[in-house]
């Protein structure tokens, strides 16, 4: 084998696969890069198991061929050539095993390993193909996110749920304390789909995929597998097995207080408040909506803190209190400059959410002693 | 007392004085802020019994007192309160020694520790004030400090050398493997003085010294301590014990090989050398060095690098052994387009400095095993 590379080219195309190379794991293999030039053009594979990211990096194959090499040194000795314009680039193996990189007067010289021992990516069937901006799923799985679990009690709450229906496709997150859904419209109508999708794959599709609301991402729903294609990269993940949990059960749109506040105000408040709680993070934040105004009150072993925002009130006064930093992650992320909050009962849940329920964030409360309130 | 204050500067005093804050101690007073507004002006003062640094902090004192506010917790209130204009952000002690600070609507309220109980700084009798702009102090302190030592077989290490001669000002660092000099000239001359700093208050006062080269510090050698003071900052550390290294007997001007190199060019090829040396940084750089090329070779478990440079040389051809590391910290840390290395044999050390001499950096070889070169 031997191929020319542009060196950025080379790098971007390192970059996006070694999201899906296992950093620790008995078979060594799965810490490799896989590159293929046997079949006209070049690619690049990572495999984790859990899923795996292949992308064409352009290059010129003078012999074809394909070597897997050990990912981390790979990366790092390619980052380092020199910066050079022009397909200067090379990779060459030898008979032996070895694989020669050579850039300008900068030679390596590292062992390969056998492109047979890497293992495939599963075939995926692509039926239909489900078409969303890059931008809207990169912002739906960050806006969500946040609200998995580790997994270790309930495997599906390490997930996300996809879930397409005509032309309406959200994803929905919970981890036992508050659920998160973000929705948008997708420009065709579809097959009704839904699956559990690991987290993990998430945050690197999240990473990797970086094109604006023109460009698009195909996704296909295929048995026990998704395949997202984008641009020169296919990325192909298992699903979590299972029924998810049935989340409209636990959503309603009654409420008996409404507050709309300047949410920038509120997070700093909350910021503060956070400070408070450094050594106990169970320390709950009190909030109190009256004539208006929305006082926030933290009281810990450090101290205590209070504040006070305007607000604009519907409905009765109340008394509840919350994790701050569940408040936290669900503020952070809404771009809207007010946000709207509705509450019933001291003992049910908030619910933060828009007019056209773009986005739904309800989070339970937490008790707190009478003696924190005075 | 009552005191008002401009968020900003207050954040900078903190922040400045927070660098001499001990973060784990059996005397819990020293992970504390002293706030003194007993003689007209506010000073904070962190004290970690190495060193201490005071400062003055504008502001408005309503009401005379002093109160020390346990560092971590103060630091991050003040930091996280609203970004306003004018003296609004207030600190005021109540009579139970609670600490109230407030800005706005927001409110915390945290315990006070008793400022008698915080450790004064040393007094220092201030004689000869010797002049230098903090920009050269704080270059020559940062172009040095890489080669001290943790000081676990020798304190001595773990310090850097001041020495005052008439209008030369030098620092000196070592560690057994390396010397590091700077040098520059004073616009007046002072009386002999020297003395072994201590490397955390050096790497400190590099980072909170911001000045440039018309902005001047004013170093006060007296006893067992060095005080620095620059604008409204008071540093004041400890000297360490002893006489320091002779190092004038370790370096030399012969020389039997010199080249001059671009420092980029052969930063770059030392950093790509690095990469085969992860696993073990023993592995030595082989530098050979004929007809006016400079080849770099490296050989370890992960495979081999070669490189080649062009240099003008002087003298005999070379095969000499380095740690990669040790010559990349030396050559990092010059600001020369291109550098002048001078050798004499194999087992003799590499000087690389300057006609001037403004800088010398002495770096010993290592010895490598003939299998390595071929």
């Amino acid at each position: 084998m031997k191929l020319f590379f542009q060196k950025n080219d080379l790098v971007s195309a390192i970059q996006i696969v070694g999201r899906a190379v296992a950093s620790k794991t008995t078979m060594s293999i799965m810490e490799c890069i896989l590159i293929d030039a046997t079949e006209g053009q070049i690619s690049l594979t990572g495999n984790k198991s859990e899923f795996g990211i292949e992308t064409i990096c352009p290059g010129v194959i003078e012999e074809a061929g394909k070597i897997a090499l050990e990912a981390k040194l790979f990366t790092e000795i390619v980052k380092r050539l020199p910066q050079t314009e022009g397909n200067n680039l090379c990779i060459e193996t030898e008979e032996n095993g070895n694989c020669i990189i050579r850039c300008e007067k900068s030679v390596f010289k590292i062992m390969g390993r056998n492109a047979e021992e890497f293992p495939s990516l599963p075939s995926v069937e692509k039926q239909e193909a489900i078409t969303v901006s890059q931008f809207s799923l990169r912002n739906m799985i960050n806006q969500t996110i946040f609200s998995t679990a580790n997994g270790e009690n309930n495997k599906k709450m390490a997930g996300e749920y996809f879930e397409i229906k005509d032309n309406l496709f959200s994803i929905t997150s919970l981890d036992g304390h508050r659920i998160s859904i973000r929705k948008t419209f997708l420009k065709d109508s579809y097959s009704e789909q839904s699956a559990i999708v690991p987290k993990e794959v998430l945050s690197d599709l999240s990473k990797i995929m970086t094109g604006g609301l023109e460009d698009m991402v195909e996704m296909y729903f295929s048995g026990q597998y998704l395949l997202f294609h984008y641009e020169n990269t296919t990325v192909v993940t298992q699903l979590v097995d299972g029924e998810y949990f049935h989340v409209k059960q636990m959503l309603s749109t009654d409420y008996e207080t409404k507050i709309m506040v300047n949410r920038k105000q509120l997070l700093e408040d909350i910021d503060r408040a956070r400070i408070m709680a450094r050594d106990n993070d169970k320390q709950p934040l009190i909030l109190k909506i009256a004539d208006d105004s929305l006082s926030l009150k933290i009281i810990s072993d450090l101290g205590r803190m209070d504040a006070e925002i305007p607000v604009k009130q519907e409905g009765k006064d109340l008394l509840i209190g919350f994790n701050p930093n569940f408040l936290m992650d669900a503020l952070q992320n809404i771009e809207e400059e007010e946000v709207s909050l509705y509450f019933t009962i001291p003992r049910s849940p908030v619910f933060i959410r828009d007019k056209e329920e773009n986005y739904i964030y309800m989070i339970l409360p937490v008790n707190f002693n009478a003696d924190q309130v005075e």
